[in-house]
């Protein structure tokens, strides 16, 4: 199974979510994420969507998409030459002893402490999937009351100079 | 025009988002963002959706998607009970002359610059709506070259003794 991350441009209507979604789930291609949002330009929105497949379901999921009236273009978000992030908010069960363990190992990890209360801390977390995964691995001996992740969202770079 | 962010939990099947779009598409709903991923149990996703609507339509949203058979739960998230977070990439072009300048402004907000070349900076920063639009707005004298924005994901705050 490979992997590809695909950015579309489309119009800002109703139906275009409905119908990029349906082209999925009627051929059963499998989407591992979707984010959705507005651009700098509110006649458009651009989606991100990551998908995994053979290489012959994954040129026909670019050409179908390209069919579609609503999409304007679409560009394959590469590694190395594109940037993508997540983020991840995950709620762990901590009670006043392990909650110093959780924190140093977030700050291992650059995320953020977003909310604590007297069982829990809620952390937020960027970064690529490997990150991603990385971090949740580490989760493995607390208990996770909740989590949420955006999926994947990226832009091409404007040159290969330098990565944080 | 009221705004309202609901958690869904759905059963992670091919045909879920289409569904969920699709009763939003044909009632003519407006979605300001949408983003779904993986949760800590493969057999489900978390699904975040921003709508806006009158409060007439936004309880029947809350209805109808109750009604689908997919969706096992809907959590309203609302201010202060919750964290909502979202992410945004920018490419923002910029010369020598001007990279500093926005690097400044990037650090004001905690913002992490992750690419750099020749003619443009990109940038990730994650915040809840009103940072994102306030860091956007600041970008008002400079040229983005491209954006893309998660949307909003967030969960139900465990107390609310502390926020970042």
């Amino acid at each position: 199974m490979n992997k590809m991350v695909l950015s579309l441009l489309v119009d800002n209507t109703a139906g275009v979510l409905a119908r990029v979604s349906g082209l999925f789930s009627r051929r059963g291609y499998n989407i591992d994420s979707l984010s959705v949002g507005v651009t700098e330009n509110p006649k458009f929105s651009r989606m991100t969507v990551a998908v995994s497949g053979d290489e012959r379901i994954l040129s026909q999921i670019k050409k179908q998409l390209l069919k579609l009236e609503d999409v304007r273009s679409i560009t394959e978000l590469k590694d190395g030459a594109s940037v993508c992030r997540e983020l991840l908010l995950v709620k762990v069960k901590v009670g006043p002893e392990e909650r110093q363990q959780l924190i140093s190992l977030a700050d291992v990890f650059r995320a953020k402490v977003v909310d604590v209360s007297t069982d829990s801390v809620m952390i937020e977390i960027t970064g690529n999937n490997n990150k991603i995964h990385a971090f949740i691995a580490l989760l493995d001996g607390f208990t996770i009351e909740e989590m949420v992740r955006t999926g994947l969202t990226g832009l091409t770079r404007g040159g290969m100079v330098f990565e944080d």
